[in-house]
């Protein structure tokens, strides 16, 4: 059940773990994939196979889910992720990406825009005429407004800066843009929304984001601050909402999440980089300096750095 | 649509909202009730009858609901909610009373029984073969434990108290039953419930509640502590777990409650006085000295008081 890929893009950052590229070899008892097939692999590469996550097509929640980077295989090797030219995988853990889809600006759909893509489905906050918040608009909250706009409902970027405006509007196709920091936006725009997805991990506030929900509404946080933040029980018993967190998703909804993605021709905004700007790109990833996300473009240029 | 009733019984404490009586008047229009009717009313008494959780049967979540004391009434008066001998209310905010259930003790079902019945309901937790946790064993938490070994579940109470185990297990029929300072107990515990129900009103740690909830695990808060409580992030992602809140129930689903109720046999424990008792019940509240409503005999005591 093993193929092998030629790795032609790898998303980098904190994870490594959004690759992308050809297969090149299939194992005897490879059934979905082909040489030649343009496929992927997320944030994960294993899990048990038998607890009730991975029985119910969600290995993301396995206990025993293996890590694309940094973790101990089954064999007790560690992983290394995208860092290679050339990367063995079982069938499960790859999808195939649509004809369709770059795989440069598709690669960084198979961590942050699942991460997105299923809380909104399982929350239900895909239905057209919904209203939904995205707070932070980064890697995450960028796909996050794509896919929101790909399932039809209305959008509203929240963030502390008024200056992304323009980006969020103009650019990603946000209907609404509210300044978190302004009072007064705040709170004309209270109890008006059905869902919340969260991006931010560093520390904030969580009452006027609850706020902002109508009664049942969800506010899921898919950024783990590294500090616990202030839940106020009161306002979340008196509209019957809901404080969730979403990690990732199964393999069988990140095939669907690149499939829909596929179809409503949704990619990340990228930089392609070769493999010798690095080093400056970590650099710059300090400072936030992408919109929003580098791909190395390994397959181009590994042999020539 | 108004109808009249003679009160009978009224539980008191910071709600004064759990009355039960007998129909002794009705209205032109009133439709499913007539006189001699056994009936109840709850927290609430009023709503707007147009927003969209009226038109889904969750009054309780009107932003113009009227609760049943203390609050303004849709002609400019002072609900006083059960503290009389006879009161006026709405069809739609009255509930039939099951035969077999008795008035006193099926009083309190009418706050505490809507607030534990209806979380359990919504949130999806009444599946044979669940493991529930209830958190506080007191008003709600009692009842709680009654409903949930009515749907069937496996039900585990989460109490700081020792020394309320028996009396959990072998009065209320708890399966479990938890110290909830006692870390090996907690441990050994993680990662087995669907669902808590936290009847706690105290500020107290969400860290361990939410680490016996096993993946997809909820946990739905219906007391509101004063103040924000911590709220750590990485786990719900880890896990997609929830933390909610619940605020009783509609009117639809409080018949509901109530029939169930009758159909399974579950009332309040409740000491009944009469209406000059009211001040040393009082007191006796205060200490928390009461298992677990007190529930004033206003039909028999008030004219001779």
């Amino acid at each position: 059940m093993k193929l092998t890929f030629n790795i032609h893009e790898n998303r980098f950052g904190e994870c490594r773990h959004e690759i992308v590229g050809i297969v090149t070899e299939v194992g005897s008892k490879v059934e979905k994939l082909k040489v030649g097939d343009r496929v992927g692999v997320g944030c994960m590469v294993g899990a048990c196979h038998s607890c009730d996550s991975c029985d119910n097509d969600l290995e993301n929640y396995c206990p025993k889910m293996i890590l694309t980077y940094g973790a101990p295989y089954y064999d007790g090797t560690t992983t290394y992720g995208g860092y290679s030219d050339v990367m063995v995988a079982e069938e499960r853990y790859v999808v195939r990406i649509p004809d369709n889809l770059p795989l440069d600006a598709g690669a960084p759909l198979l961590c942050a825009g699942i991460t997105v893509y299923s809380p909104l489905q399982h929350f239900g906050l895909t239905k057209p005429g919904m209203h939904v918040g995205v707070v932070g608009l980064g890697g995450l909250g960028h796909v996050a407004v794509k896919f929101a706009k790909g399932f039809g409902v209305k959008v509203t970027v929240i963030s502390t800066s008024p200056s992304k405006k323009k980006e969020a509007i103009e650019h990603l196709g946000a209907d609404y843009f509210l300044v978190s920091r302004d009072p007064d936006q705040m709170q004309a725009a209270m109890g008006t929304m059905d869902g919340i997805i969260d991006t931010v991990s560093a520390v904030h506030p969580l009452v006027p984001l609850i706020g902002l929900l109508k009664s049942q509404g969800k506010l899921v946080m898919v950024g783990a601050p590294n500090r616990p933040l202030e839940l106020p029980v009161f306002p979340l018993i008196m509209g019957r909402k809901v404080v969730a967190g979403s990690c990732i998703g199964g393999m069988k909804e990140t095939q669907e999440m690149i499939d829909f993605a596929g179809k409503h021709n949704i990619t990340a905004d990228v930089e392609v980089i070769p493999v010798d700007y690095v080093n400056t790109a970590m650099e710059r990833l300090e400072k936030a300096d992408v919109r929003y996300r580098f791909v190395i473009d390994i397959g181009n240029t590994l042999k020539s750095a």
